[in-house]
């Protein structure tokens, strides 16, 4: 599994204190951190609280750029923030997210050609969450044939099928791992699949065990990739599980230290 | 989940001990320590040091009869063991377990009707354990067919997909999560899956782990039931988050608790 680590995020007080104080420290230590916990790509945020995304976003990228070469998830809704943090981080880099609209996928997927980025499209509209697995397979399709026409191929397209919080819409975790086994079906080569997983348990009581327990089932389902906290190692360890029994991974009596060297 | 407790069986030093030395409590206890922690059903299985396993089973469901009206799954490849078991534990019991070759199934579908049980068959026949899904779906349309034309109502039958120890072969897995989603598309109503878990760690050092993100695997491709050690309170635990994520049990914020309850 593709591991996106989501700490750098201007929600975590540590870091919208280190963007507003232009202090590099705090932010390239959770770069090395979460690298070293098995992310293989660093989500960045600036957060709700900046005044200036822009500039924030351009400082932020900077400042991991000098401790690691990593792709970036450059997370913002505003174009011209995206662009910025795309031009700062250099080719790899994931744009996420632009919606499954077609006024945000047609600026969105041509800067995914431009800046040789892989693109996060959520499967959301101008109507809202679509509320089974038939609505999100539809703006899913709608959002590959949009990256086929405009020269993104399909493997540079992940798929979001936008996961609730458990307590408050029970039926949509079945929907998502509907969806992220449809998704497969789409194209050839077929679009990735992402999730942010810890929405699922926002609001819980226990979210260790569900944000892990989901994991588990949507590796199973065929999910590619997860915008996660990899500091958690109990939810690692049962990625990696996963990863095994899936024979994505080799085993070996110790598989969990030696999928993380 | 429909539960069935793996630990009545005599290949466990307690069990045998009890068995020789016709010693209902040691048995009694095991059966309530299940069921308190989950069992909805009893698997019961002399074990293979015992002279005289048609007695054995006797006694044994009788030991277990004295103290709960649980479903139990007699566990024997022997007909005549099993048809003492099914006779000392009533209607509603399970026949743990039929292979798919016609010989067989000849011989437990007309049990499983006579004696109102439902049937757990593995997708084992003459040739050996299939190499893939394909192959094991076929020996599961020719279980259900069979039980079909002899009057075994198809969701009276329990596909057992047969996994293995996954340092053994780690295709596996994969194989009998397919085969868990194809079995489903075989009849309407469709036939019910169940898996001896625990075998899928056979011979790893880290069984816990395994045992428990490959139930919740098999559980996101729609398993029905297992046989499993229900006392493994971590394992119950991740079962419990992915019925409350699959929306087969009700989400409140203390789920755990709510669920044993």
């Amino acid at each position: 599994m593709y591991a996106i680590g989501e700490r750098i995020n201007g929600m975590f007080k540590a870091v919208a204190a280190a963007i507003q104080e232009k202090n590099p420290e705090p932010i390239q230590e959770l770069a090395k951190t979460q690298l070293a916990a098995g992310a293989q790509a660093l989500d960045v945020n600036v957060g709700p609280a900046t005044a200036d995304p822009l500039a924030a976003m351009g400082w932020l990228v900077k400042a991991i750029r000098e401790v690691t070469d990593a792709p970036l998830a450059i997370d913002t809704t505003k174009p011209e923030v995206m662009r910025r943090g795309l031009e700062m981080a250099g080719p790899g880099s994931i744009i996420n997210s632009s919606k499954g609209q077609q006024d945000q996928l047609d600026i969105f997927i041509p800067m995914a050609v431009e800046h040789q980025a892989s693109l996060i499209a959520l499967t959301i509209d101008e109507n809202g969450i679509p509320r089974d697995a038939n609505g999100r397979g539809e703006i899913a399709l709608r959002v590959v044939a949009a990256a086929m026409e405009k020269g993104l191929s399909p493997d540079r397209v992940m798929i979001d099928a936008v996961i609730l919080p458990v307590n408050v819409t029970q039926p949509t975790p079945g929907h998502v791992l509907e969806t992220i086994r449809n998704v497969k079906l789409l194209s050839d080569p077929p679009p990735k699949t992402v999730l942010g997983l810890s929405n699922v348990s926002q609001g819980t009581t226990q979210r260790a065990i569900i944000n892990r327990t989901y994991l588990v089932m949507c590796l199973a389902a065929g999910l590619d990739a997860a915008i996660l906290d990899v500091t958690e190692s109990e939810m690692m360890d049962a990625m990696i599980a996963a990863e095994v029994l899936l024979n994505h991974a080799v085993y070996c009596d110790d598989f969990l230290k030696a999928y993380r060297s």
